[in-house]
């Protein structure tokens, strides 16, 4: 649906269309700051529709607060970002109907800048590339964590498991993966992006990078040959969650009992606090979530779970 | 060829094979530890006997005047540790012809000891795994640099690129690599591989270690997807080339000038001195060879060079 020949579509004002914006995991165990995959549930819904502006006008339909000034607000930000590459347009109205919890870990802020910016595209006639909106929906991701990291955005953008190889320049590579099965436990505790960064070493042994880097060499390798065995093999983070795991009550015992119900593998959803285990078949997904389950009622914390694939389209266009 | 029945051929004394043995390129620029790959040439000429023994009896048919000491001798550690598993054959006589010259940074001791391996397990109906001959191997390279590293020998052993996920336990991945071009210049000059480690650092910057990692996830996502483009993106080192280079003169020019000709990237050979670089087409692979030459040529050392491409079959068994 790219606009190939670049002939940018006349916007109209008041056009207006919806977007499904999915949770992603980011980090997935070995792969810090460079990998992620996108979710088919939860997801966010965007209602975005081209205004006379100035700037971003937002208005939220749920109930989280989020501040509805622009240059604070995630989605906002993304936008302006958008809009300075966009002099046909002189602004945007959002209705945010957020359902991805912030704070959770799985990609809630990368939801929304990802989200609104997929949906300026499409009213702009998809005239900016994958790239571009990565590259726009970082600025949102920055208001959120103080870091413009693409390990949600790109997910969320492309679909599918994606590698940032590098942000400067950024080098996005998408993955083709099997079919898996992602179980999320969303235990209601906060652990906050930027405590959550604070809190790595900024050294790291050279023979625990050897092995993490043989690790996400597996993963890669275990994903695009299909091999699950392989995958889980990999699965394996010697380096931030023996550190982030500690802001996890239950963490160790959570990871230990969904490997025995038949988990490939998983850890850490992003910064946290969420978990999330790979499985290879909709029973051991079940399965899993049950043990989690488990885990946390016998703690006493309030948890929310999810069971699900992995989303290979990314944010996506509904009908309004 | 592997005897799935794992029945053993009764061994005869005096059968005799001969094993073409390749080098081999170890750590892959991003690929620290963990990544290698075999050469088409140059190659070692391993004939194997089974003996009356007891031990192993080695005969040099070359200028190394490596040790004739089996304990002492990188191919005879390796069958000294075959023979602890076979207790049917009493020993083996060697002689070992060898182009590929010790020291070189292209797998000279792990074709040696990879050679052997696969002789005997010829000799012996193939009653051993490829893991089990990377292993016996690995005795081999512990003679040979202290350190029982894989990264030589299971290309070696395998051939194509090779992953090594895991040394304890021993997970190697096969990685489907699209046609390549290498080309090696050996400046002949002294690097030791125990040197080589030593001057590494024990402790690397996270951010460094990201990086690396990012990018030894795109090379084997590049080699995977046959992406000769992410492969040439992904040939960085951050963490041990900018420390180790510095033995190597002439190391930054040669990589400029063999860029600049066009080749995909390329780095120090193992612990070097060699340096090879990989090319999408022979004719860029000549190219290259001539910028190295030149380099070299100026600074005033001697050299050789390799122009040839990865061996997808490792060593093999050819005609007496």
């Amino acid at each position: 649906m790219t606009n190939l020949n670049n002939q940018h579509i006349a916007p109209i004002v008041g056009s207006t269309c919806k977007v499904l914006s999915p949770a992603t995991v980011a980090n997935v165990v070995c792969g810090f700051d460079i990998l992620g995959f996108a979710l088919n549930e939860p997801n966010d819904i965007i209602t975005l529709s081209i205004s006379n502006g100035p700037g971003v006008t937002i208005i939220n339909a749920d109930d989280f607060n989020l501040p509805t000034k622009a240059e604070d607000n995630v989605s906002g930000a993304a936008l302006i970002a958008l809009l300075e590459e966009t002099p046909d347009v002189q602004g945007f109205t959002l209705i945010s109907e957020k359902t991805i919890k912030p704070g959770s870990g799985i990609g809630s802020s990368a939801a929304s800048a990802a989200g609104v910016v997929v949906a300026a595209n499409h009213l702009l006639g998809n005239r900016f590339s994958k790239a571009d909106l990565v590259r726009f929906a970082m600025f949102g991701e920055k208001v959120a964590s103080g870091v413009k990291h693409a390990d949600n955005i790109a997910p969320c953008i492309y679909g599918g498991v994606t590698l940032i190889r590098s942000i400067y320049p950024l080098d996005i590579v998408s993955l083709q993966a099997p079919l898996l099965h992602v179980t999320v436990v969303h235990p209601q505790i906060e652990v906050r992006t930027a405590d959550a960064r604070q809190i790595l070493r900024q050294k790291v042994l050279l023979k625990d990078a050897i092995k993490q880097w043989g690790n996400i060499a597996g993963l890669v390798a275990g994903l695009l040959q299909g091999d699950y065995d392989l995958i889980g093999r990999s699965l394996e983070d010697v380096i931030i969650e023996p550190v982030r795991s500690i802001l996890i009550p239950g963490f160790d015992e959570v990871k230990k009992r969904c490997k025995e119900a038949g988990a490939l593998g998983g850890g850490i959803s992003g910064s946290g606090p969420s978990i999330f285990m790979l499985s290879k078949d909709a029973a051991t997904a079940a399965a899993v979530e049950k043990e989690m389950a488990a885990v946390f009622t016998r703690i006493g914390i309030a948890y929310h779970t999810h069971l699900t694939t992995i989303n290979s389209e990314g944010a996506k266009v509904v009908p309004l």
